[in-house]
């Protein structure tokens, strides 16, 4: 059985369903051998530490009741400073300088740490340094849950797709964006009526522009292209539209032609040929991709295999802590 | 770079693919380090041996022209006597007795040597057996190809989805009968035509007995259960209801009422209530699972990700070869 000590940076929905899943039930890890023990989480205010492992149910109490108690180490001095061996990335994307976790992440790697994390804005921002600092340390740095929540896009391109040449990857990476999409053609209501109502249901944020503009599904396009393609590309390489211009009209026209309208990402790396685009595109009512809701798909086109296609829920906070797990669990069952 | 010495036993469709993509990019497998040659070949009349790496093209040719070269060596001795480090074991499969892929699995498992196949027979007859020997002799059995071709099923769960248990797997396993069902209710056409024309398209076999009648679902259905479940179920243990007496009007009724019908495999353990059924089925026309064409899907029902589903083409020589190769290479990659 090895061990691994964890320290959760970031502790709002996701970091707490790390913290409770692995504090709930250790007992699903027996296969890959392998034991967490949470030795420090962190928030923007305070801290819990504890090397003998953190007593979960007291943590996730002093959160409901505000912040984790203030104590003198600030969250990049238990990432320099505590031991453990993965650290749990998880504090809020910023899309345009991927900070605070860019700086978390880059002193974890360069003490031998692995890390796992869902911040989309330093893996779009500084994808290829930061693969180089993790092969340099010889640590592992994985992102299951930065693209498409519980859709295993990068898993499915790390091992079973292997060997198996992809040529491009294509689906609808935002949520919301679908929900809205979706709801606006079932129930002929205008963008305005269901954006609002997609608030009201928490299935959009108060300010909706990083998704509805589509800068979101870009991040992730971004983070595909330079993990599975190896391209060296940043947000602004990325052509975006988003749908807050589409109007119902359009919806119902496309929908008598047989087509939904989706917010599709897709990139195709060709040299200077290159697609990384996100753009309102139509799909036949009957192909795989024009699923509804708030679900997320990816179609990868490969060489041997033909189209492949992955369904998941692209958010919630249950479903990105389960991608953030299974990127443990891969570290734990790796030999190195 | 890690040699690896490949016996194929089978030298149809599949046998061929995976030779002739081992032989033509041996460079896509650089990714794992690992480099494979292959030194015996055999079909059921003859074969070719090179300890120095096979001729493929001159395989190819012979089998062009008939079989195999005669000699005095059977594929069973081969695989008992041949130096090589990965039996891919690619015959005819059996329903009922698993021969005679089970014997050759049999004898590689216990020579130490790695198997892969696409033979559904040995697996859904023995997977309890063959697993101990595979473990005993530390060693990997790996099956990607036997359900749904180049759809990721078995991979997803090994890996992506490890540490979420998954509750229930159902899924469109066997595409003649979704290219059957999907083109009389597109078509207006009855049960019969469509088959006949299935069967001039290569679709369905001269006897279609095996996928019309649910068998082929069925087998799947059952090394799942085994393989990802650790059921201990037989072919005999699946309630099975094929498409043959499907009726144009019963697809018309359901699609005026929103639904296609499909022949969904389900897997759901749950002790003495375990469910183990293959049925046509209604789903509503918008679920993910309303794929059409000859297309195969997967929806796995997860603890803490929600429904995953994968969707690829389930059958294709190329595509079973795709499934293989992934094997390969996750053998080659691993460190044991």
């Amino acid at each position: 059985m090895r061990s691994f000590k964890v320290a959760i940076v970031g502790f709002g929905s996701v970091g707490q369903g790390v913290a409770k899943v692995i504090a709930s039930r250790n007992g699903i890890f027996d296969e890959a051998h392998a034991e967490f023990k949470i030795v420090a989480i962190t928030d923007s205010k305070g801290a819990v530490l504890d090397p003998k492992g953190i007593d979960i149910s007291s943590a996730l109490k002093q959160k409901r009741e505000g912040t984790l108690k203030r104590v003198s180490m600030s969250s990049l001095d238990v990432v320099k400073n505590v031991d453990y061996d993965i650290l749990v990335e998880v504090t809020p994307t910023d899309a345009r300088t991927g900070e605070p976790g860019l700086s978390y992440i880059i002193e974890a790697l360069s003490r031998g740490k692995h890390v796992v994390t869902s911040n989309k804005g330093p893996l779009a921002n500084q994808y290829k340094m930061l693969l180089g600092l993790s092969k340099e340390n010889n640590v592992k740095l994985l992102f299951e849950a930065t693209a498409g929540g519980a859709m295993p896009v990068f898993n499915l391109a790390r091992t079973p797709l292997a060997g198996n040449k992809i040529k491009s990857i294509m689906g609808i990476f935002n949520g919301t964006c679908n929900y809205i999409l979706t709801r606006m053609i079932t129930e002929e209501l205008p963008y305005d009526m269901v954006l609002s109502e997609a608030k009201e249901l928490g299935y959009a944020e108060a300010d909706p522009t990083y998704d509805v503009e589509g800068i979101d599904t870009a991040l992730k396009l971004v983070i595909l292209a330079n993990a599975v393609f190896g391209m060296d590309v940043k947000l602004d390489d990325v052509d975006i539209v988003g749908i807050s211009s589409i109007t119902l009209d359009a919806l119902k026209l496309a929908s008598d032609d047989g087509y939904v309208v989706k917010l599709i990402g897709e990139v195709r790396p060709n040299g200077e040929e290159s697609i990384l685009r996100v753009s309102p595109r139509l799909v036949p009512k009957t192909h795989p991709l024009a699923v509804q809701g708030t679900l997320n798909a990816a179609l990868m086109q490969t060489e041997l295999a033909g189209d492949i296609m992955v369904i998941g829920k692209g958010a919630g906070s249950i479903e990105t802590a389960s991608a953030i797990l299974s990127d443990m669990m891969y570290i734990a069952s790796s030999k190195d």
